[in-house]
């Protein structure tokens, strides 16, 4: 089917929309893809909604070579089976709920993991039934806080997520292994640049887990990246890495005068010591219990990379009602030393490390605090947020902090839905064997920001071929010569297996439908202008602008090869 | 792709659903295709989902073809659109209402009228923007009283539904029956056994419009069939004819006592004539009002379309209370002649006839009524449900009624939401024109249960050649040289284009899987069983059970043609 303009719904904009900040976002509505129907729900125009497709095909083709059996579940669940996983009220205001008409409990599917473990043990009763790979394209749903950046965080969108199911732990890693193999080809195939890196997995649950993220600007997630050697990570899971700590006989401590000096900056300007020098002391409460943890007076702590640490216990900051009572917790003052409360440490604070820190009394601080002299460390745990020029885990070198768009996302789950629903399978010796498993998701509705994204310029958007809605946008100059001439090509290219936008449209001028054509970014713009009545036409490669005449025949020879 | 059963997640039941009443439930469940998530939301397995695509891509070709453009809007609408179009409220339990984390409202779309009204009315200015057809294939809630019958009737089920906008009369009739003639290709492509009827159009609102049913036991419609013409309808829908009435010189009205006679039978008994000279008196309140419906003693008056003659006015029945202080009113012995309200009437009571009914005193009939002499009708009214050998308003043959699905619904909706949403674009003349809209719905979903119940036998599915999971089922009988000759007839097959699903269990005996593909309804299947080593299968017609001996090359030949 050839795409008319003259037919198509398609209105573009000369300008941004008021509320939009990122490229995509701009683009995507300027260049009519998308029109928001409310806050973070959004309508596919038919353009946007020919790239999804293009995008789920792909999906498609590499999770079926997988052995990846496609299926479709209900976006509407039922209560029971989230309050199971727990995940009823741990996604809080992330979920919506609503009741039935007889006030049963309902949700909209934010992922799908309960279900299809429900699912399987219905359909799966022996080990010669596994291993199975089950994935759906789905409409899913997030209330989140800031729905923003137009379809990149939307609240209702559209998910390929794809869940393996084996009765072995190498079973799950082959299966996790199948995963990233074809994202990898996927997201090649859908002209990404991207990177694999290490992901800590969040409310999911499980161990080995790896993102799969499209650096841009607009992206919410900062990675890691080794110039050096080829680690990469989520910012989040950079493990930090201390050198060997040498074996210095370091001075007595000694307490000091530090008038009012309750900040790392005051102190460390009194004394005139780096801040790196001082060993900053944060009370939170671990399950109620009062607990410090001591990092370098130039870092701050990640708390959400505490509470993944210390999950499933609940972290909370100490109030000054916490200090009731406690003479020995002093504020501001806090040290290490003779501390009766848990003590966890960023891995900086290696034994034999020597520190300033708090003297447990007011306007009083310690000099040659040493750890593991002085102090022990309960437990370390990397809860530093990573900065430029932090070690390599790896290879040691300074690492560089980028943006980036998370596009997929790959887990290890292991038995965490299994043993919730007791999902077993009767094993090769005639014993139940409980399942492992492992979820895999990619953005599709967000895949289609991201690209853009990455691929846009100044003049609009540049679709890579796999994903444009059309392969050639063909120009039809104005008079209507051109117009019959555009619409003869267009036929032809068709036949021949070309995917063909036209603009056919009367009473627009050239100018406009140039800049419409680099707006709406097909790769290839076909011009037929001036030259049309001796039978030559132009070809404009969008992305690098290189233009050539050509013969109306080899014009259809070279877009169908 | 070869589907392989080896691999495939596919447990077939030989019990049918304990919940199960309709053939296409019981068949859906035990061949794999669906399972049960919660009431009325349903889980599509890997076959269930390929017929569900099979269908969808029918659709899609022909909506294509009459110039449809696929969009996809959201399915979580906010509520201030439904409120314009007074749907939020009318629809009542029918809607799943839910609010999100700032307390805001938003529903589960059941159609989206509304949000294709607004899109049109941003996307869209001139006159030379129309018309356009705008379509999806998305998934949409009804929260249903009583989910049943499978996927016949869902509370999330899967729908094609499209919109046209035109600026005439004559541009929304052609797009009305650019659909028809759309919807007749596809489901005649489908394999369907179907009939187009005439409808109402109920809360839907407009004028023209049509259903497209497929007979069948399991259907929750009745309609009417002419035996003679080619006259249809939704028993609905049916308008009553009366021949003409003689002109005879009726005696004059009396009075008899009629003691104990409240209902037409005891009367009609007490008499001695028949139910149907009894001229019946129903007593309703529209808008609050009391008003009276008379019909033939032998009908019954159906309530939903009296109710749809009215709206908006509201319609309820009357109850003790409405006959206090109001002697005038006797229950049981109504008659219409000098009563003080509105009345209204079935076409039978029509003027000339002559009636035995209430004298509106109690124990008291009146004999001898005459409508036009004795009483006036202040409006005529379709209201009676139709009665198998009523006359067929086109050729008076007697009609025959029959249960139905309903799979498609065709709409003129004229201008009820283009006011709503004030949706003009400006005309030829320079000046606003207010647009006219038709709706259009295919369910997705429902169709493949209403294909299972129109096709299958007693051994189970039997699906169409565009619709089936796969073009042939080959059996493989179990000895590994069978499994073998299996497998490379079916990957020499799917080169040649042929969809493929082999049963290449190992440890099934061939009896189950004879059983098996019969349950799951592929059009053909081919045995590769004791004449395997010598190059000789068998094919057999899933439909007739016509069975072929065939050398492997000619059983490749026959299948690819």
């Amino acid at each position: 089917m050839v795409l008319r303009m003259s037919r198509l719904m398609l209105k573009t904009l000369r300008d941004d929309p008021a509320d939009a900040e990122t490229a995509s976002h701009k683009l995507l509505v300027r260049a009519g893809y998308v029109r928001r129907s409310s806050a973070g729900m959004w309508i596919w125009l038919p353009l946007g909604k020919k790239v999804l497709e293009n995008i789920s095909r792909v999906i498609r083709e590499e999770m079926d070579a997988i052995g990846g059996q496609e299926v479709l579940l209900p976006a509407l669940l039922p209560r029971e089976p989230y309050e199971t996983s727990g995940r009823w009220s741990e996604y809080g205001d992330l979920l919506f709920r609503l009741k039935d008409r007889k006030g049963a409990d309902y949700l909209l599917g934010p992922t799908h993991e309960e279900i299809f473990t429900q699912t399987v043990k219905d359909q799966c009763t022996s080990y010669k039934d596994l291993p199975v790979i089950l994935y759906q394209i789905q409409t899913k749903y997030r209330d989140e806080a800031r729905p923003r950046s137009g379809v990149l965080r939307g609240r209702e969108f559209q998910m390929k997520d794809s869940y393996s199911f084996d009765t072995t732990d190498e079973g799950l890693a082959e299966s996790y292994d199948l995963h990233r193999a074809a994202y990898i080809r996927i997201f090649t195939r859908l002209g990404f640049d991207f990177r694999v890196v290490s992901a800590i997995s969040g409310a999911m649950g499980g161990s080995a887990s790896e993102e799969f993220l499209a650096p841009a600007a607009a992206g919410e997630d900062t990675f890691v990246d080794c110039p050096a050697c080829e680690y990469a990570a989520n910012s989040e899971a950079v493990t930090t890495v201390v050198g060997p700590v040498k074996d210095v006989d370091h001075p007595a401590l000694k307490e000091v005068d530090t008038p009012d000096t309750p900040t790392v900056e005051a102190l460390a300007a009194h004394l005139g010591v780096p801040a790196s020098a001082v060993l900053k002391n944060l009370l939170v409460k671990v399950d109620g219990e009062i607990t410090a943890i001591g990092v370098p007076g130039d870092r701050e702590v990640d708390l959400g990379k505490l509470a993944e640490h210390l999950a499933p216990a609940t972290v909370e900051l100490v109030t000054a009602e916490d200090f009731t009572g406690r003479p020995d917790l002093v504020r501001g003052y806090v040290g290490p030393q003779g501390l009766g409360i848990p003590y966890l440490a960023d891995p900086r604070i290696a034994p034999g490390t020597s520190w300033v820190t708090g003297a447990n009394a007011p306007d009083r601080h310690a000099l040659n605090v040493v750890a593991g002299r002085d102090f022990d460390v309960d437990r370390y745990l990397d809860v530093v947020i990573v900065q430029p020029g932090d070690p390599c885990p790896v290879c040691g070198a300074g690492l560089a902090l980028d943006r980036a768009i998370e596009i997929g996302h790959i887990f290890q789950l292991g038995r965490k839905y299994a043993d919730a629903f007791e999902l077993d399978v009767l094993g090769q010796q005639g014993k139940p064997v409980r399942v492992t498993m492992g979820s895999y998701g990619i953005g599709v509705s967000r895949a289609v920001a991201a690209l853009a994204e990455q691929t846009h310029d100044g003049a609009g958007l540049c679709w890579p071929r796999e994903v444009a809605p059309a392969d050639v946008h063909i120009v039809a100059a104005g008079k209507a010569v051109q117009t019959e001439l555009a619409l003869d090509l267009a036929g032809k290219l068709h036949a021949a297996g070309v995917r063909v936008l036209v603009d056919d449209r009367a009473g627009v001028s050239p100018g406009v439908k140039f800049t419409d054509a680099e707006l709406i970014g097909v790769p290839t713009i076909l011009i037929v202008g001036r030259g049309a009545a001796s039978g030559v036409v132009e070809l404009k490669d969008r992305r690098t602008g290189a233009r050539e005449e050509l013969s109306v025949d080899e014009a259809i020879a070279r877009l169908s090869a």
